[in-house]
């Protein structure tokens, strides 16, 4: 026999002792003075399920007319439902709360919060980030596509770390286009920087900026020495913030190069990269970035295809934040 | 001994009889009146390899110097010097023209231009359908990124066409939140449109709008059949373009999905996609289209690793180009 419930005030109630003590058993709903109280889409689930039974002023609603009533009270209903679907029919226990589901991931038995996107909303990184704030380790998201299949993406704060902090004595190079060249070639063998050429090494600007603020390298134009001021106007197209996460990244004994080819700021290694494939594709953004999640995801993608991690480095006035996105089979 | 050669009005000039038809015959430079007119890219690399030797104003300029020369007079020389030498280096022929290099291809043995874009450098579309049109057949693109590393593009214009040309009888569906319910499951088992849901499948608003147009899906709202125009409004956030290329290519027998995954606007499968795997991963686009090349550089590696060709598909007012970009090793 069916439990049950009556709809008042967005949520489906359940009165009946035996009813909500079973489903209560099987992780739904919240019991609150003698009742359960289900959200709408633990209700539409237990209805197509045929285990509950959902009147609302007095009419019996099947459940797609529960299902339209929750959507024209939820605009993100069809979605939330879909996942919530996905992720029982996938074996977990998902609690309801007003802004997520809740699971305890498979692998660590963590507590993990769920939000839920619409492939047709923002990637807001301020949301991100405070979701990240707001719980302990690792938050999930669960995109929702047009065609109503669901990607999970596993979201943690990171502190990237390298074995590649190395001091070169002062070597000395010159400019080349806009590029510097040297012809000690250690700084490529033992330092990773730069590209063989000629028979030297060839520095991006970036490079040289780097070796030259941390003292390892003197740039001559035309036979005179560069100030580092001069250096900061040779390089001007570099942007700060690009600038300040190299920075950091080597400082760290990371090893940073450019990502063109994989349409991302910079890809990154923990340790020689003649010997191993880079570890991270990073973006570089502000606090405030926003981009359509479909980019966003396209990224997080190819970086799983390649087997590294997506990064995003979000800089702010007196630090950087290192956050990770990775593809999650729940 | 070197082949002694003269810089003037931006190109080498070789007077020497026996050395310049050693170096034409081996594919370097132009016959001209007696003389062999190189090119800079060519003539520095034949003074790095020692078989050169240039003189400038009655000085004689090292590798350097002349590199240094070049890079003054053509602010993309250090991109196409390093295209040139890997492409000798991969056993090559290349011919030096004003706007591109020309190779032929290992596979085919066709002519194909190599037009070299850097890093920094935007995505135009119309320069790319120009390059198209003025040749026979593929282009190849050759990208220098900050490292002056090298990635190779081929690209060329491509008649998608599939096998799932259906027509079915006019079924019955009712609007569902922004989606179109249907009970009859042969639409999703047959027809590839929608996703199962509750006892009957869910329709994309792209596809209810199809069907629609088709003559094959009758949609009520409210339990009023709703018009074509009312369609149209109902679906307006559809942007025309897109709607376009879809009713395009499910007219072509192709099946078309949300490509959002790949963080691209459509993934295309050519047969049933009950049993294959994708095709070609696909944006809309118009022919003013800019963008960053690393973007687009990202979506042509996304699509290489997951086997898919990326394709943009350019709408234009009287019809619609497709354009494949495939990564290439020459």
């Amino acid at each position: 026999m069916k439990i049950k419930g009556i709809l008042e005030g967005g949520k489906i109630v359940v009165f009946d002792k035996k009813g909500m003590h079973s489903l209560h058993g099987k992780g739904f709903g919240e019991l609150k003075k003698e009742k359960l109280i289900l959200c709408l889409v633990e209700g539409a689930f237990l209805v197509w399920k045929k285990r509950l039974e959902v009147s609302h002023e007095g009419k019996k609603l099947d459940f797609l007319g529960l299902y339209n009533l929750a959507c024209s009270a939820d605009n993100k209903f069809s979605s939330k439902y879909k996942v919530f679907v996905d992720l029982k029919e996938r074996g977990y226990r998902v609690k309801c709360e007003e802004s997520c589901f809740r699971i305890c991931l498979k692998n660590t038995g963590k507590e993990c919060p769920v939000f839920v996107y619409e492939e047709r909303e923002d990637f807001l990184m301020r949301d991100i980030l405070s979701f990240i704030e707001n719980s302990e380790g690792e938050i999930a998201l669960a995109l929702v596509d047009e065609d109503m299949e669901v990607t999970y993406y596993i979201i943690s704060r990171i502190h990237p770390e390298g074995t590649e902090k190395r001091e070169f004595e002062k070597i000395k190079g010159r400019t080349i286009d806009n590029f510097v060249y040297v012809e000690d070639k250690r700084i490529f063998e033992e330092g990773f920087f730069g590209m063989p050429f000629a028979s030297g090494v060839i520095l991006a600007p970036i490079e040289a900026l780097y070796l030259g603020e941390k003292g390892f390298l003197e740039i001559s134009r035309n036979g005179k020495v560069v100030s580092k001021k001069e250096m900061l106007e040779m390089f001007e197209n570099l942007s700060t913030e690009r600038y300040r996460v190299y920075r950091d990244l080597r400082d760290k004994g990371l090893v940073v190069r450019t990502g063109f080819k994989f349409g991302s700021q910079f890809r990154v290694y923990k340790g020689n990269p003649h010997l191993r494939h880079s570890d991270y594709l990073m973006d570089v953004i502000e606090k405030d970035f926003k981009s359509a999640w479909s980019e966003v995801s396209g990224k997080i993608r190819l970086a799983h295809s390649v087997k590294k991690t997506y990064v995003f480095a979000v800089v702010e006035p007196e630090k950087i934040e290192y956050i990770s996105f990775s593809r999650f089979l729940p």
